[in-house]
């Protein structure tokens, strides 16, 4: 029940852009009690301008490779579930494609369990009560 | 004040498109206790592989026009006005422009009613206090 | 923190879409305790019929340049600080780029404090417990 927004600039190639959508999962998926097959990405690419990071907040070097990740999904997961996640992230986007720490952040928001339909018109999660 | 983003596949023609957003209007409508004028949409369309979902969690078997509807609105819907929401959004782009239930997915992001201005720099809903 | 989302029409200049991305955030950092350097912003151009707003919900008049803010944030904000950041969003927005009251909508959606990591796979304002 994720759904993830990845931010990333315009212009990387394919590879790249399926590296960032994989490792993310992946993390997801390690550290984040998301089952592999709960996989919902979209993913946008930004011209000069269009995606802006001060390229020093909180101590960091961003450079053009600044990628967000958005994440949406239900409350209830812990604070060494969140930081074990973000760890996850930057190690797996640090693997492949190789962004550096510095220009990986991560903002997530939650929601409930009902506030999901995977499809049919259904709350799979709370379909009654 | 629903805000509602819609991603879908990039490719569709402009009455697929308009069905999509005015299917999902018409039922937050019809179920979801939104005014008819409380209109607020944003669709984004995607190129391959930046629409990213797994063809088969929860069961279903999703193909090339996956849409993805998220709504950001204030708390306060009861489980059943969700369900019906989620029903109606699915019956709706079923009748026109013809998604199959399994491409259609729906995400909730609750806030609460200071959380909106309409315009003119006003608080509309909690002016005061 | 805010993780600032700015949907506008296409085909405004660059100068245009700065002078809304630099008077939303300094609307934050004046009136939303949000640090100077604290700037995330995503800017997403929408041709015709992909930003969709109402043309009169709340009594406005909304035209071609209808701009929508969404500002993802930390709880903790009072009813005042939500009232005074709408009002210096349109206040500086009517300055530059010279966009009307009546085209300027905001939608905030607030997380936590752990729910943000701004790099290196670490979550800054809790790293632990």
């Amino acid at each position: 029940m994720p759904l993830v927004r990845i931010d990333i600039p315009h212009g990387k190639p394919d590879p790249w852009i399926r590296a960032v959508a994989d490792g993310v999962h992946a993390a997801l998926v390690a550290t984040g009690t998301v089952p592999e097959a709960d996989r919902f990405q979209v993913v946008n690419e930004h011209a000069p301008g269009r995606l802006i990071a001060d390229p020093a907040f909180q101590g960091f070097a961003r450079g053009p490779d600044f990628t967000l990740v958005q994440i949406f999904w239900s409350a209830g997961r812990t604070n060494d579930i969140k930081r074990g996640l973000y760890a996850a992230i930057a190690r797996n986007l640090g693997a492949d494609p190789g962004l550096r720490g510095d220009d990986v952040m991560v903002a997530l928001t939650e929601s409930t369990r009902v506030d999901w339909s995977f499809g049919a018109g259904i709350a799979q999660y709370v379909p009654e009560g």
